[in-house]
């Protein structure tokens, strides 16, 4: 069981931020999210495209703001459970609750914060009868750990962003590497569809275009696929792995049954206050929740991470009084053992 | 008279932010602050420190966070009136107002937004009985224009980072500096305390220490100090200029008499929507506002911001909708003709 202060469900930017309110306050978090990689709709979505309303930043690309948020955050050590979706969530007697995943991982705390963004991202599953019987046995709709396909025989399927990259990050890891896609233009950044081209003149990806993976084949695990060809029609090709790359949606999905004040597919929150929901000890935070004129704004998430982090301090210490230091003034320590703080001034005589 | 879609009171680091949002939204702004340069409490009282809890930046100097903000609204032009209070406010029939500065200086616009932070920053005057009649004169208590002082005779009072640096930097451009201060030990960054005992030694920077500036002379302009030391007692030193850099601290002021509701000194909003104070039409945000939960952090006054603007376009367009789009999505057009956006997609056959 993880035991945490603040269970921070969604790792967007707006769960990443309130890593570091939380560690200000010297509350401990811990984030999960059904992605296998930290950022939300920043990472999955639009990584490499500029934003232009971040405060400060006159244009920062959404992967960029997402790494600049992970190195705020490592002072505070957050705990990760990536790649789960949280499924269910128990309160207990003492206004604690558990928070169990798709994966049975549980995680114990006294407050929750909702940061779900739009949804849990779910994986666009392509229409294969018996997919489901290979999921976790050949077929993974996302990549978390790409060191599972060193040496393996790997057929990708996708015509994006996500089944570019990959097939260009696997080429040196994997033993070989298929890249099925319906049609032969992809739709990607301008240097991926460039690699993908030249490895595959090398031949260090089998392209195979105008196609699409339409059965799985193996005992248990998948040994193989067969591929239906536009102009040659069916055949079979050996592979360890199968991992269709056809984009990721969000779905509000089992949150939705928590009990929760649902509006307009978000969470209706307390905006006069604290940002917390109808159940006490569940708050929510950044693009999952609604409130008047709420806007869906990275910015937003912010500021109500820092609102709703007050809130959860005192109802995890109802006895104490928390004086807020401006960082300049109190400094960064971290629960790394790291410190960070302003010089001091100096007072100096000068001697003429 | 200045015309304007919203006229911002104080260009802090909110009412800077707030020409980004106004510009988003094709809306023009204008600012108006008491200081002689924008970025409020952090231009003032800590360009110099960093700052660890704007998100996205694991540490930014105050002063750099708002040269990046004055970066980003550059496309949106917005006019400033700087080192003017803004003194009086009076709502005209048709729901506008009209602002007056201290120096007369007239601002007229559908829609106020007070983000006078602490208040107006107000100089620390030194005790002398006649220093009002050379106000203007002959006597500043902050630097505008350094351009003013170049070939004169300067004698500039105190002993912090302002009394420092502004003799440092007169020293290239006064045909005389002489820094008075009552200790011989100066209090600021240790950089700016070894400059100034290098200039003094070079005699670049004629440094009185353990005196003060007692009386001042000269008919209509101030044509020299009477400064007194410890040991010496009185004499007196020619000048065109004294500079009392004592501190600025802010007061609410004249925002105060506007028949706004304040509350622990500052300004009373609704917060369970956008902002708005009492008075249809003027909005309160950032350090200036207060309600339930309040924070006084930059990161809140963006959000505050960004909300506002929303609700003052429908003010000030009660008949159109405006449906937001991401900046990512949209883009940035500037009122100055520049354009960003972020790069298409390509859609690109790859041939094998
Ligand atoms: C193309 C595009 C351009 C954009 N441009 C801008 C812009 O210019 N400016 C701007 O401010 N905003 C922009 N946005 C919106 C911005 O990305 C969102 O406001 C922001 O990502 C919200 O952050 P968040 O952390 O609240 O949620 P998200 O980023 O959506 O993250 C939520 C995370 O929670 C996870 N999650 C949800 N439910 C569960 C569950 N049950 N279990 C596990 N994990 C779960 C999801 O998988 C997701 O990773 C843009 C969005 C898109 C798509
Ligand atoms: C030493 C120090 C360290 C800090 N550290 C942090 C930190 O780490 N993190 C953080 O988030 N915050 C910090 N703060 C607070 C932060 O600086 C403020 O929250 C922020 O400056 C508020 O911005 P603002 O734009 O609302 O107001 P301000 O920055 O106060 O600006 C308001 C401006 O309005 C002007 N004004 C007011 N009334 C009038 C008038 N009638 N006419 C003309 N002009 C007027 C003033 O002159 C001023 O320039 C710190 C503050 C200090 C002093």
């Amino acid at each position: 069981m993880i035991k945490t202060d603040i269970l921070i469900i969604g790792a967007g930017p707006t769960g990443l931020f309130t890593v570091f309110e939380a560690g200000l306050l010297k509350l401990k978090t811990h984030l999960i999210d059904a992605l296998p990689q930290p950022g939300g709709q920043c990472s999955e979505l639009y990584p490499k495209k500029p934003i232009y309303d971040i405060p400060g930043f006159p244009e920062i690309k959404a992967g960029d703001l997402v790494d600049n948020l992970m190195e705020q955050i490592k002072p505070f050590s957050p705990g990760f459970t990536l790649g789960e979706r949280a499924e269910t969530i128990e309160k207990l007697e003492d206004g604690s609750f558990i928070v169990t995943t798709n994966k049975g991982t549980q995680h114990h705390a006294p407050v929750i914060a909702i940061a779900g963004g739009l949804g849990s991202f779910e994986p666009k599953k392509p229409l294969i009868d018996n997919i489901a019987d290979y999921e976790d046995n050949g077929v993974a709709y996302m990549i978390k750990d790409p060191e599972v396909y060193r040496d393996k025989k790997v057929v990708i399927a996708g015509g994006g962003d996500s089944a570019l990259d990959w097939s260009i990050f696997l080429a040196d890891v994997a033993s070989e590497v298929t890249l099925v896609h319906r049609r032969n233009e992809f739709r990607g950044a301008l240097d991926s569809v460039e690699k993908v081209g030249e490895l595959a003149k090398l031949g260090k990806i089998n392209l195979v275009t105008r196609a699409e993976v339409v059965g799985l084949l193996g005992e248990g695990h998948l040994n193989s696929v067969v591929i239906n060809h536009a102009d040659e029609g069916e055949f079979i090709r050996e592979t360890d792995y199968f991992i269709p790359l056809f984009g990721l949606s969000p779905k509000l999905g089992p949150i939705a049954d928590w009990g929760l004040e649902i509006e307009k597919n978000a969470i209706k929150v307390d905006n006069s206050y604290d940002y917390s929901t109808n159940i006490p000890g569940i708050y929510a935070i950044g693009d999952v929740n609604t409130y008047k004129g709420k806007l869906k704004l990275i910015l937003s998430g912010f500021h109500e991470a820092a609102i709703m982090c007050q809130s959860a301090y005192q109802r995890i210490f109802p006895d104490k009084r928390y004086v807020m230091k401006y960082t300049t003034v109190g400094g960064i320590q971290g629960f790394d053992g790291t410190k960070k703080e302003a010089k001091k001034e100096v007072i100096k005589a000068i001697e003429v």
